[in-house]
């Protein structure tokens, strides 16, 4: 399996098979597809014991390895985690089927009658690194939109992501679905890395999961197109007429609920007006919540803080760590955040509406808050049932990618022997 | 300007041009936008006689280089072509503005409330041949959906583009938006194509329009996103419930309209049981009308008929010739179509309602049509007021590219110091 020949083989074949599953796929029922991740919930719970066995493995390997407790945790399952996955299948499978919907519809002067349908896109490579439930949400959302997927676990989680593929396996044979449709690749080797991002023939959109080395690495490598977001380089922004509570309930949550997600604020900008109240009650706040507020003058006056360097605006710590300046201005914030941002969430705490609507318009990012925490960037929190992961390209999907944004569409146009003048 | 530091110098100032100037059309009214493409019309018809002498001078470079007439004839521009291009920048100027629609919106649990709005997608390269008008018409159509566009026009056109170009800065002035809002490359050099390619920076999206060869290069080439399609090869399929009359008009305009553009028919399939009747008469009908049919028995029983080779299939002509071969069902059309179809728009004549539903279902062309002619695949036809092209590709656009494909989005999401649990 170390030849690249043979790689590069393995790899043909398995685009191969997606693609004529996804030929089947685009015309399977909508019920087909839940039950398919129903079952596929069921096996997962009748199997949990293999699957905690399986992840045994992987765990024993990585602890080989000296991998790191965040790590460790990150990859380990429990039959508290198993059933999440399970309840995660049994989510996607009830959410409303994206397929066929008509999207828009109308009639032209011709006479011709125009709908826009939505339909899958085909062939989704996903390429991620320990989660082992990634292997089950990633597998859902793509069947759930009629789409083949093909999976490539980290090695680290290689045993899991085998155990829970069976499962989905066992899904999709139950609904009479093509097996096909959920293919995990059988290997560590990296070089199937590699024949995924130019295999442009068999896959049509690839999704990486993971830290920023595996994304950069996609993005800069991918010849087929990539939805992801490199950084998420968060701002919570404390405009002058920001409500105190509001403020700091918002600011606290948006960085300590979790500080290693991508939606984990990083950089806290505070009006010059309210730098001595609001905005020095908030850095006091995060440093009594155990947060090193690396900042810059007249925040300094705050007891506890650290002196921010250049090199701390624009920084995804993902971690208890934050960055923390004084703006003239909104528009100071703006062009903050324009200058380091990653265009992923962004906030604004203000009471003023029109403040609100400023930032909205002045900034670009793919999610844009007000008066709400960024850890909220999350399709499942958006609605989505669940999410493949969040986007900060501009073409097609942007945000939480859901079910949705992984399907496309087809124009369908019905005459009466319409001609063309 | 033939050295390629130069050139690389060049484009990326013209990019970092872009840019800046996208970021100030996302904030510019649609007002604005709409009257930069009013002022743009008022100039072209003001400088007719200086664009229909530019126009000559690339006329003589074109005949000096020994062009054909269809080529010539693409290129040249007379008053009433000049008005045309007028007419279409006030088309555009006059379609509903695409900016800042909300597309969706939704309340979660949590109490956020969530818009999706529409917003420019940034900087749009648009790579093309001789047509002078494509100036105008795609210069338009990014900025009537709030992009800065680069324009790279063939060396055929470069003085018909820079006199068209000349109009457009004069209606960027006129209603105060930044000039660099519509550049035009000023080299004939090649090397800013591949520069153009490379600019994942400055560009967002490319759409390339031309032949195979300009297409194809950039497919294959380009690092930036490509809206595109390489061929339309068309089908229309008659079905054993084809209304005769209907069939024969459609098949008809379908064909011989205009042989030349990317909806033409290029493959006429036939039901086995009409072959003799419906087929025959479409088949004598064509071949009446000037076109030479490359046909497989039986249809070679009609008078005037050559023999298909098998490259014949799958033959995008751009010409007065098409092939043609019954099928024995609608199971065996859709198969001939999944085989050697591009994607582009396919048709089927028949007055049988779950046929057409199922010709549609198992078809993912981009445009699929039931008893209309294929020459309708057009974005002006569909009632987008231009187009820019028309894409197969299965991300973000597809069919006929308007001003609305070429936006994006953002979600605006509002709370009331909401935090995640």
């Amino acid at each position: 399996m170390k030849d690249l020949d043979d790689i590069h083989a393995l790899m043909t074949d398995i685009g191969a098979r997606a693609r004529s599953a996804a030929a089947q796929l685009a015309t399977a029922p909508g019920e087909a597809r839940a039950a398919a991740l129903d079952a596929a919930a069921d096996a997962i719970m009748a199997q949990a014991d293999a699957i905690i066995a399986a992840n045994g493995q992987d765990l024993a390997f990585a602890r080989d390895k000296g991998l790191g407790a965040a790590m460790l945790d990150r990859l380990m399952l429990d039959p508290t985690r198993v059933q999440a996955i399970a309840a995660g299948l049994r989510n996607v499978a009830a959410q409303p089927d994206p397929l066929g919907a008509v999207i828009a519809e109308w009639t032209v002067p011709s006479g011709l009658h125009i709908q826009r349908v939505r339909t899958p896109i085909g062939v989704i490579g996903v390429i991620y690194e320990s989660r082992p439930n990634v292997t089950a949400d990633a597998g859902a959302l793509c069947l759930k939109a009629g789409n083949a997927v093909i999976l490539r676990g980290g090695s680290e989680s290689f045993h899991s992501a085998r155990a829970i593929h069976a499962c989905l396996i066992e899904g999709l044979r139950a609904a009479g679905l093509p097996e096909d449709a959920i293919q995990l690749v059988p290997t560590r080797d990296r070089a199937a890395v590699s024949e995924m991002l130019a295999m442009t023939d068999h896959i049509d959109v690839i999704v990486p999961r993971g830290g920023k080395g595996l994304v950069g690495l996609v993005q800069r490598e991918a010849r087929v197109p990539v939805f992801a977001h490199l950084e998420g380089i968060v701002h919570v922004y404390l405009d002058k007429k920001a409500d105190p509570a509001k403020a700091l309930a918002v600011v606290l949550n948006a960085k300590t609920r979790r500080t290693g997600i991508c939606g984990a604020a990083e950089c806290l900008l505070v009006h010059r007006d309210i730098a001595d109240t609001i905005g020095a009650d908030a850095v006091s706040a995060l440093i009594a919540a155990g947060i090193e507020m690396r900042v810059a003058p007249p925040l300094d006056r705050v007891a506890g803080t650290t002196a921010a360097t250049d090199s701390d605006w624009g920084q995804e710590f993902l971690d208890a760590v934050m960055a923390a300046r004084v703006v003239d201005d909104i528009d100071g914030a703006i062009a903050h955040i324009r200058r380091y941002g990653s265009g992923h969430t962004d906030c604004i705490v203000t009471e003023d509406k029109a403040a609100a609507e400023h930032f909205f318009a002045r900034l670009d990012s793919a999610i844009l808050m007000q008066n709400a925490s960024t850890q909220f960037a999350d399709g499942g929190e958006f609605g989505m049932g669940a999410e493949i992961g969040i986007a900060t390209g501009k073409l097609h999907a942007r945000g939480p990618v859901g079910a949705e944004q992984l399907t496309s569409f087809k124009y369908l146009v019905r005459g009466n022997g319409t001609t063309r003048p």
